[in-house]
C-alpha cells in the first residue's frame, strides 16, 4: 500500500492519521453505508480576516499539508483503537484499512499574498476522502500561515534590518516550534535559534549565550574570553547579565582590545536583553564607535514584536539586528488563523451542483460552487490589482473587458479594459488522483517568490495599520448562481 | 546506548534532540573545552504571571519532558549536520555522539496547582548536560501548563456543566492538538474531539456531525435520518445549518417522533454553532420539553471561552454541553505561558555557590540557590496557606514555629503555630543520576489530583478575576542568602 517512490516526500515519521475530529469519521460512515451520499465533492479553505487587522497573509503550510496526506493511512492499531470505540462496523473498519486519497488538491502556493474568502485549497473528492483530510488541513495551514504572517509583519517594521526567530521555548510544542521557524523563514525572518529547523528545512541558525553563561564564569570578562576562544570570528557577547554600561560593554571592549584585535579578529556582535533598550543601544552605538569598533554589531531582544520594533527604530534606537521570541513564534497578540473548510459543490446526475452556507451575518456567507481563482495584474505596471473567483472552467478573455463584482453586492462592480490587464491563475494542481504532481520548490524558492510577491502590491494594502482592503470578486456568472441560490433557500424556509 | 527497559517510556516517535536553542551547543562547546566551567549546577524553572489574571496555574507536560530526555541522544545525522555548520571540533561531537542524560531531576506533580516565582522543576546535573534540555524543558512544561491552566478556568465558568475540546483545526500543529487536548483534559474538561488524543491518552471522545453533513443530503431530515440509522443510541444532531427554529428543531423532533422512538431510542442531543445562544437554547429547551424530549441536551460551540459561557450562564441558557475550540487550544486571551530556567547555584569546592539574576525590575530579580519547595497547609482545615522556599536540606520542623518570609521584603512576613500546619515537599523525584525513578501517574489519577488540590484553595484564591495574592515566601536563610548576594553584586558594580 505504501508508495515509496515519492519524487517529494514529506510524511512525517509519526503515524498522524488519526488527528482528525472524531466527526470526520462518523460521518464518513453514514456515507460509506449509503454510498449515494458518497457523492464527489469540492471543498474550499479559505479564511474570513487577516491576522492583527492586516491588509493581507501569506499561504504557508502547504509541503506538510502535502505530507500528511502522502501519509494518510489507517494501521492495524488505528483500526483497533476504532473498534474499541464501538461505533463502527466492520465492513467500515475493512474500508479504512485500505483507505488511500484518491482525490485532486488544488491550492495556492506557498509564500503567496492571500486574502480573505478566497480558496487556498480546493479538495476535490469523494465525501468520505475530503472530509477525513479536512482538520490536518486546516491546522497545517492555519498554522503556519498565521506564523508567516506575523514573521511578515515583524520583518516589515525593522525596515531591512536583520531579524532572528527565538521563539521555541515559548512555542505550542515541538511542531509549532519547527514549523514555526520554517514558516517564520518563508514569511522573512533571516534566522532562527532552533537547531532542528536548520538540519530539517536548510534555515540559517544563530545563537549567542546566555546569562546562565556569563554567571558560571567567576566574572563577566572570563565568560567573554572563554566564548571569544571558541568562536573567535563569530563572537557576539551579551552584555546585560550585572550592568550594562558598566560592566557588559567595558568588558566587550576590553575583550576587543586585548584578546580579538591582537588574534586578528573583531568582535562581531554586543546583545542587550533588557532596560530602554532605544536609550542603551545608542549609548552603546556611541561607545563602539569611540572604541574603533563601527563593525560590531547591536542586537536587541527582550519581548519585542513589530509594534515595538517600530517605535524603537522611529526613538532611533541603534540597532541591527532583531531577535524576536514569543511574539513572533505565538503571533501573541493574534494567535489564531481562522481557516475554515466549507462544501462548494455536490455531483448529481453529471453536473456540480453548487452549495452555500446561509448564516444570519452576511459576511460568514460561503461563496458557492466549484471555483476557479484568478489574479488580475495590470499590464503597465505589474502590479496586483484584485482577485476574481469564477464558475470552474469559465472562460475569461484578456482580450476582452472584465468585470468583477463584489462578493455580496450586484451594484458594487469594477471593468479592467481589455488587453490592459493580465490574469494569473492561482490554484496549481497539487494532487491529481491522488498523485502528488506538484513540483515542490525549495524554502529558499518560496521566500523568494513571496518577496517578489510583495513588491507587486500596491503599497495601500502593504500598509501596517488600517491598509486598503484588497479587492477579492466574483464574476458575473458566479454572482448570479450564489443570488439564485440564496433566494431558493430563503423560498424554502418561509 | 538506547535502554529499551523503562518502565513507563514516553518517548517520542521523531528524534527531537535538536529542538534546540543553537546556544545551548554553542556555550556547551566552551564548557567541553574548559572542564572547570562544566561544574555541577542548579537551575530552576518556573514563571513570573499566571495566564488571563488568574490566581494559580495548574503543572502539566511532565510526562513530555520525561520522553524527551529519556529520548535524547545524537544520531550519526545529527552530528554530521552539527559538523556542517563548522561551529564545532571532533572532540565536542564526538561527547554529543555518546550523550545521555546523567543528572538529577525534581519536578512537582502533573495536576498540582502552582503558583509564579516557585520551581516546578529543579534541575541538578553538569552544566553541559542542564544546558541541552532547557529549550524542550520549557516548551513541554509551558504549553500543556498554558493549555490545562486555560481549560481550568473553561471548566470552573462552566459551573458543572459538560465542557468538550473542539480545537484541532485551529491548535500551533499537530503536538499543540493532541498535547493540548491532554493537557485540557488533565485541566478539567471532559473530552475531546481529537481521535489521536483518544488513542493516544485515552481521553474520551466525542463527536457529531458538520454543516456540510447536513448539506450533502437532499434535506436536513434525510440528514438527520441517515445519521440515527448510524448512531441510533447516541444521536446528536446540528440545527443551524439553514434555520435554527424553523427547520433544524422541527426536524430533530420528526426525527425523534418518527424514527427513533418507534424503535426505542431517544435523541441524545441538539448542536447550535451560531446565533444568539443564550436566546436560542432557551427556546429550544422550551419546545423540546412541550414535546416530551426532557432528556435530549442542549449542546453549543462557536467561539466560546471562559467568559462568554460565564456570561450565557447569567443569562438563562439553557445549555448542558459546552464545546470549546480556538479560545481553549491556543489559550487566545493569554496565549504564551512565560516558563524561564534560570541558574540556581553552582558546585565549587564542595559547595553549592547560591546565583542570583539581578534585574532594573524588582519583580525581575531570581530567587538564588540550591532550593526544596514546601507547601503550607493548616491542620484544622487540611487547606493550602502558602508555599514556602528554603535552602536545600534546610529541616522546616513542624513541632516548632514556621516563619515565612516575603520573597522581596524582609519586613512582610507570617508565622504559623507550631502544630497548627503541616508542610508538602512539593519537589518530587523524576530522574536521579539520569534514571527514570518517578512512578508515573495515569492521566485520570493526574486529572482526579489536579480536583482533589484545587478543593484545598480557598475562594479567594480560586477567583475567576482580580483574585487574592497566594503567598509564595522564603525562609529566613534563603531570604538573607538572597539579601547577602544582592549587596555584593551592587557593591562589585559600584
Amino acid at each position: 500500500m505504501e508508495n515509496l517512490d515519492y519524487k517529494f516526500d514529506f510524511r512525517d515519521e509519526r503515524n498522524l492519521s488519526l488527528v482528525m475530529d472524531l466527526y470526520e469519521l462518523t460521518m464518513s460512515q453514514c456515507y460509506f453505508n449509503d454510498p449515494d451520499a458518497n457523492s464527489t465533492v469540492t471543498f474550499d479553505l479559505f479564511y474570513r480576516r487577516n491576522p492583527d487587522n492586516g491588509g493581507f497573509s501569506i499561504f504557508c503550510g502547504l509541503e506538510q499539508m502535502i505530507g500528511y496526506i502522502q501519509n494518510l493511512h489507517f494501521k492495524d492499531a488505528d483500526i483497533e483503537y476504532l473498534r474499541s470505540t464501538n461505533l463502527f462496523n466492520e465492513e467500515f473498519l475493512d474500508y479504512l484499512r485500505h483507505f488511500i486519497f484518491t482525490g485532486d488538491i488544488y491550492a495556492i502556493k506557498e509564500g503567496t499574498i492571500v486574502f480573505p474568502n478566497e480558496p487556498l485549497v480546493r479538495v476535490k473528492a469523494k465525501m468520505i476522502e475530503a472530509q477525513l483530510i479536512e482538520t490536518a488541513l486546516l491546522l497545517a495551514i492555519n498554522h503556519q500561515t498565521l506564523i508567516a504572517t506575523k514573521a511578515h509583519r515583524i520583518k516589515l517594521a525593522a525596515q531591512g534590518r536583520n531579524v532572528m526567530e527565538f521563539g521555541a521555548r515559548r512555542a505550542h510544542n515541538f511542531d509549532a516550534a519547527y514549523y514555526g521557524s520554517r514558516a517564520a523563514y518563508i514569511g522573512g525572518v533571516d534566522s532562527s535559534a532552533t537547531v532542528f529547523a536548520g538540519q530539517k528545512f536548510g534555515i540559517p541558525i544563530v545563537g549567542t549565550m546566555a546569562h546562565s553563561f556569563v554567571q558560571s564564569y567567576d566574572n563577566e570578562y572570563e565568560a567573554f574570553l572563554a566564548y571569544a576562544k571558541n568562536y573567535p570570528n563569530i563572537c557576539t557577547v551579551l552584555l546585560d547579565t550585572y550592568d550594562v554600561m558598566n560592566s557588559g560593554l567595558v568588558n566587550a571592549i576590553k575583550l576587543e582590545k586585548e584578546y580579538l584585535r591582537p588574534n586578528g579578529y573583531h568582535l562581531k556582535g554586543v546583545r542587550i536583553d533588557s532596560g530602554d533598550i532605544a536609550y542603551l543601544s545608542a549609548q552603546i552605538r556611541r561607545v563602539l564607535n569611540e572604541n574603533d569598533m563601527q563593525d560590531t554589531k547591536i542586537i536587541a531582544s527582550n519581548s519585542l514584536d513589530e509594534y515595538i520594533i517600530k517605535s524603537l527604530i522611529e526613538q532611533g534606537a541603534q540597532i541591527d539586528s532583531f531577535g524576536v521570541g514569543e511574539n513572533l513564534i505565538v503571533s501573541k497578540s493574534s494567535p489564531v488563523f481562522g481557516g475554515v473548510y466549507k462544501l462548494g459543490s455536490i455531483l448529481k446526475d453529471g453536473e456540480m451542483i453548487p452549495k452555500i452556507k446561509l448564516s444570519e451575518n452576511v459576511e460568514k456567507m460561503t461563496n458557492p460552487g466549484y471555483k476557479d481563482l484568478y489574479r488580475v495584474y495590470e499590464k503597465s505596471t505589474n502590479m496586483m490589482r484584485a482577485d476574481v473567483m469564477s464558475v470552474h472552467g469559465e472562460v475569461l478573455n484578456e482580450n476582452e473587458d472584465l468585470t468583477i463584482y463584489h462578493p455580496n453586492n450586484m451594484w458594487q462592480y469594477k471593468t479592467f479594459k481589455a488587453n490592459e490587464y493580465y490574469l494569473e491563475p492561482l490554484l496549481q494542481p497539487i494532487f491529481i488522483k491522488g498523485h502528488l504532481v506538484y513540483d515542490v520548490p525549495t524554502i529558499d524558492e518560496i521566500r523568494k517568490y513571496r518577496e517578489q510577491q510583495f513588491n507587486r502590491l500596491w503599497p495601500q494594502y502593504q500598509r501596517f495599520e488600517y491598509p486598503q482592503i484588497y479587492k477579492v470578486s466574483l464574476t458575473k456568472n458566479l454572482l448570479e448562481i450564489k443570488a439564485k441560490l440564496i433566494n431558493k433557500l430563503k423560498e424554502n424556509n418561509k
